[in-house]
């Protein structure tokens, strides 16, 4: 699938143009896999912009060469951690603070995965432990983060945190399955600890619903390539790619972006606030082939 | 194009068991012009759950011998008017309570039009005197029925007032041009009056955003058949029907909701909360032929 | 606390003259505990209107003389289940067949609780095994009702299924906690399970989100008076009691209402959209005290 | 009113820190009008991050010392314009074009006024000339602007258009009249362009919803000293004020939030998420005094 609006030439002129968004900046990147993942290119941009910054993933992950290159060229501790673990948790901000030296500035959630959907048990029999399994790992995962961070005051004042969240949290999509609820759960923590963060710490939370992309994990959703392309003629600016995520995210990290907070802002280059484009409604209208004038 | 949902021999029994939802309620029902219109059949299933009504409409389409005709069948009294017309609107309120011996219980504003739409104006090269009429018709006539009530004191306690509306309010649908932003508006008209009328009067102010219609102002929007047909392939129990929302209307004034209000109520058999549903995609998939591999 | 707008005595009138809303109608409702319950409402309401149902809660509920005096003056069996139980929930499915002859038309899910406000965990302190514990009783208990019932088939076509929710699912309300969270999951369950089951069987599921109401559940939630005060005076129509709510599940449960489904309807007096309200600001405003002209 | 969390030290500080997000960039800002206007404060952000621009605003405004002394410090061209006159947007565009040497790559839309709050016209009693005269200044200049820019090709690819709103468009706030009506008629206005302007030029549009803000403009709303004190102690990080919104205002014109379009972000603190925070329910509660209990 071509992404014809996306011209990375331009897009990396423009990147050293800006400098310093992020100069003096702590931060903690969870869920850089590999060159494909949003984590992957905002840990490439907060570099960029000035961040210093720990990375966590799995042990798994961890191992990866790709994982531990990634580490060298952002000069960045990799730490090992299982995002349901209160204790691993614990251990990423403890570290994360020592060798950044002081509190955290910016943290970003990007995890997700669900059984249910590896697994192609659909949402009409779902495996319950796997359900569980999923809101462990791609929501609840959130509020250990947090909670592990406010009860060490791991984060420092007017500091920022963001969740990739999916449209899905709103509306049905086929074949996404339980992680819409678990996107949706996401939100709501983002919400209801943005609330409590923010009063006590003046913490922003935030949760960034992305376009889909082509991802190591957006890929294992059923019937990707279809809705990538729907999405993609559905948004006048078309898909945004990963790259185009990492931007915005350092914006969110960034001092400018202070009193946003308990919001999910979709960059998603507009598909959102779309119902119906004459971009999409064409390629619809061609499945009628040559019977369209009857169908239509 | 095919309902295959809607069997209305199935609804024709209910509704004769369901009975005086609207008993001894008096109504007034704008924009009934052929038997396709909403307003038409919430006419005839408020007859029959009980209701006395007038009928309002412009003074040519009162003229119509179909309108005539519904008017005879429903016992209801015609009424002629220019819905931005205060002076209009205060006769249509005097004039129903007159025959109708007391204040009104029910209203419903179903009129919308745009010069811009009918005179192929695209969005970007909007005539503004039309855009001005388009608003003043489908959305002010809106506030000025309501300020007329309100100053007249012409609805009872409890009253219900119920405006159409359509999701491209919340988001954009490609040909809806500018009725779009009169929708919008409609919907903003509702909740702010809701508060002033609720507050002093109890009387509870909606709309239903309903599926496209396949009404004579409905069918003059552009694309119109292929967005009706993805449209029913989204929404999991197809499109809403005129009769189906003629059904939920009557639930709407009757005293069984009497706690809703400044609510948009989505009345779309699910369309706006689907993202993407397996019939729409697949129907799409087929738009790529014999090169769906490739392109997939 | 007095609900200056509800004349029960009104409620009553009208009521005996809407009849057989549900008539030949087979339900279940879950949650029913005493007179101040939702579902309790609902229960008497269902019975007015035709229907006939089982009640269902946990086994010591089910226990207490206020549960076994409902069930025997609405003529209903009333089947001891865990909601969590998938096991428990198929027996409810299958004895409810078999008593009320029939495939299932209506289902009720009032059912929500939370051991981390009980044991006043605050939102920064969550037990994780409570919060798992909230997450199974309050949203997941639905998905297992809906899978159960999917599977067995048990519900019949155009089947209306509701759960109560709050609009903590959208805004944070200070001491509502991980309850906040939960509804955010079931509101996302309604959807996703709405979109299946809609399309394979056009069984129509929503939720009610629903003024605070003082039951035996609400009133646990902390600052809960100050809420109830707050939220009646920002309502044009003030809070909407259980008896409002049980008349507005029936007509969800109806045949009038079949096109609408997927959805998240507010049933409260209009507090969802109001910001700030007249009587709300006035009261407010008196916290100022002689310092007020200073303050303002 | 204190603002007792913004330390406009640090703010400074930081600010200096960021440096050319808007290099090279060219402008027009309507709206300035005196130094605590919004429009006023992204002046001398977009000036200090590199931008060239021109200012706009109503001719009697344009001649006031303080917008010619802005004028002045900014390096900038003041073009006067009535922003509902087309012919005076053509001049606008024409101009700022010549004599910042080519396309213009941000807009800011800070412009609205309702003759009826200034008359005191409740929303019951409108004059309907005024409210036309709102709706086209506070929303419809917003389409004209577009059109015209549209139609002289006046803005570059990826060029950014930002129009600030407030949540009254979502929620009736008392008082707040028919400028919640005007800003709900922007916000669609802002989606219904973006889909054309994104999908032909890839210009992206958006509306912030700003804290409500002690501008000139702001002040006049009713009431609204406790509006702004019950916002601040609702929203968690406290009210955005105009330099907050400044900050915000230049990521959206900058490059790194190249795909978000027609949306509505909310900078407001926290505000648009809270249902009720305990710092606003604890002030409420104290409104009854010795008589909270009984009360309570």
């Amino acid at each position: 699938m071509q992404m014809p609006y996306i011209c990375g030439h331009e897009y990396k002129r423009k990147r050293f143009m800006v400098t310093n968004l992020l100069q003096g900046k702590r931060g903690i990147i969870f869920g850089a896999l590999n060159d494909k993942s949003i984590a992957w290119k905002v840990a490439e941009m907060a570099k960029e912009q000035g961040a210093v910054f720990t990375l966590s993933n799995t042990a798994v992950a961890c191992r990866m060469g790709e994982v531990i290159e990634l580490g060298k060229r952002c000069n960045a501790e990799i730490i090992p951690a299982d995002a349901t673990s209160v204790e691993d948790l614990e251990n990423v901000f403890r570290r994360s603070m020592e060798v950044l030296g002081g509190k955290i500035d910016f943290v970003l959630h990007s995890i997700g995965m669900s059984l249910n959907v590896r697994k192609k048990k659909l949402y009409y029999e779902l495996d319950y432990n796997f359900l569980n399994k999923t809101l462990d790992i791609s929501a609840i995962s959130f509020h250990k983060m947090l909670q592990v961070a406010y009860q060490m005051d791991a984060i420092s004042e007017w500091g920022s945190v963001v969740a990739l969240s999916y449209v899905a949290a709103q509306r049905t999509f086929y074949g996404y399955n339980d992680m819409a609820d678990a996107k949706a759960l996401l939100e709501s923590i983002a919400r209801s600890f943005g609330y409590i963060y923010g009063r006590e710490k003046h913490v922003r939370i935030n949760t960034i619903s992305q376009s889909p992309t082509a991802t190591t994990a957006g890929s294992g959703v059923k019937g990707f390539d279809g809705l990538m392309d729907f999405s993609d003629r559905m948004s006048p600016l078309g898909n945004a790619s990963a790259q185009d995520c990492a931007n915005f995210c350092v914006t969110m990290f960034s001092d400018l972006t202070k009193k946003i907070t308990m919001q999910n802002i979709f960059h998603d280059g507009g598909f959102s606030s779309v119902g119906m484009s004459q971009r999409a409604m064409t390629q619809y209208n061609k499945s009628f082939g040559d019977t369209a004038e009857e169908n239509k």
